[in-house]
């Protein structure tokens, strides 16, 4: 899989070099048919995650506006056994929100052990819109990268396995699906005037996620950055990065279950024998 | 005030070197007759936070087993509006909070603008009574130092005023106060055989303490040891830190009050010109 995968902090990329078009070496029916099979691995290995209860997942979705992050999200949430499955979509801070710090709400969501929380938008806006719009100073939010980074580091030690999607789209992909939106009824509520004037601001969102990427991305918590104007290629792009960074602790867990199983059978039989 | 304030990290305290004891040049009755002068001030500088809306403030209350926390908090709550007042305690995690981070349900309680939250221990207990009685590995609580510190920097960014205290008793006067507490039926339930077990553990809890005024004491975040072998004089001690801790703040508080009213005065005479 050719995704653009960050592990590490430093690295300066270029958007604008990145493809947001699919591989050359992959069709539609391939995809499609390979992510039929990921969805019982993704089930089971959420299921052993559930049941050992030593590690939670933290799913993040950034990405412009038509990025694709609800179809995203519908697809991989859709592949869980809905128990055990948080999605939070974070919009403009409500008043009490914004009475606080801005990990603060977001901290509140943070998965619990055996929980997946999928993030729709997340922390990262306070650096992307908030810094575009110039919302707070910059000083302000210059801040932010290493408190994000400390942040995810404290939930990594707290065994929360972390995946961070950048949904890449083309300024091309995007009109046309904002385009779209317009004229279908059902989509129409999305749009608004806004994000066409969103688009005049390309460059400076471009700016924005490049030193997201460049800053954020840790070994604990990296950022894929996913070719995005395919939905099917994106799909399988998302479902295999998280089933990567579930499956290795899929011996772990089931040896986990094993253990706390036979402490059960050890403790009905000593039950049983008490009351003989 | 002699009390010793720590407002940088780095240095190394003796916990058997600091005076437990009021200093020989102040009398009960000169103390109390500063508390209820004190008074005063305090409800008004809370009630220019409250209005003013630009700030908040976090008491934390740390100390060992009968140290005086609950008499202190009673005290310094007791000075100020309840609105806008959040006591929260924090004892022994619940199952829902131990799935998560240290920091999370810490983080939940953290005030909101214009709040001021008083917290009768605190996130340090990660970091000291988790590590007399080894309840997660050291790996993981020495990591905890960084992350306290960089969580109250977050909070400090957010202008959250903290103040934080570590109430010295000797271990004469907290024998003294268990035994109290034993006769006394009022007082008997805060007592179990297990404050007399933590007793030998003494010298943890100090190397414990010692290391959390060493690694956590931050300009904004400064540590204040209380010399609480009498109550009269903690009090004062506390009281007035968290009156000078707040008093810089008067003429911006009040300066953004008269801006606020002379806005809803301009407001108000332009709704009226217009019904005219």
């Amino acid at each position: 899989m050719p995704t653009l995968v960050l592990d590490e902090p430093g690295k300066k990329i270029d958007l604008s070099d990145v493809d947001t078009d699919p591989p050359n070496n992959i069709t539609k029916e391939e995809a499609q048919e390979r992510l039929r099979a990921l969805s019982d691995e993704l089930f089971e290995l959420q299921d052993l995650l559930w049941g050992a209860r030593t590690h939670s997942m933290l799913i993040v979705l950034q990405g412009r506006d038509a990025a694709g992050k609800d179809g995203a999200i519908k697809h991989v949430a859709g592949a869980f056994n809905p128990r055990g499955i948080n999605v939070v979509s974070f919009g403009v801070p409500t008043p009490e929100e914004r009475e606080h710090d801005f990990l603060w709400r977001v901290h509140r969501h943070a998965p619990r052990k055996g929980e997946i929380a999928i993030f729709n938008r997340s922390h990262y806006e306070d650096v992307i819109v908030v810094r575009v719009h110039d919302l707070v100073p910059k000083s302000l939010w210059k801040e932010r990268f290493d408190h994000i980074n400390d942040f995810e580091e404290l939930l990594t030690e707290h065994n929360t396995i972390i995946v961070k999607f950048f949904l890449h789209i083309s300024k091309a992909e995007q009109e046309k699906r904002l385009l779209e939106r317009e004229k279908d009824p059902k989509t129409a509520w999305k749009l608004n005037a806004n994000d066409w004037k969103e688009r005049e601001k390309w460059g400076d969102f471009s700016d924005a996620y490049e030193e997201v990427l460049e800053r954020c991305s840790t070994k604990n918590g990296p950022w894929h950055i996913v070719p995005a104007d395919s939905k099917w290629y994106r799909n399988l792009v998302v479902a295999e990065a998280v089933r990567d960074a579930l499956k290795p602790h899929r011996k772990t867990w089931q040896e986990k279950l094993e253990r706390d199983g036979r402490a059960r059978e050890a403790e009905l039989a000593q039950f049983r024998a008490q009351k003989a």
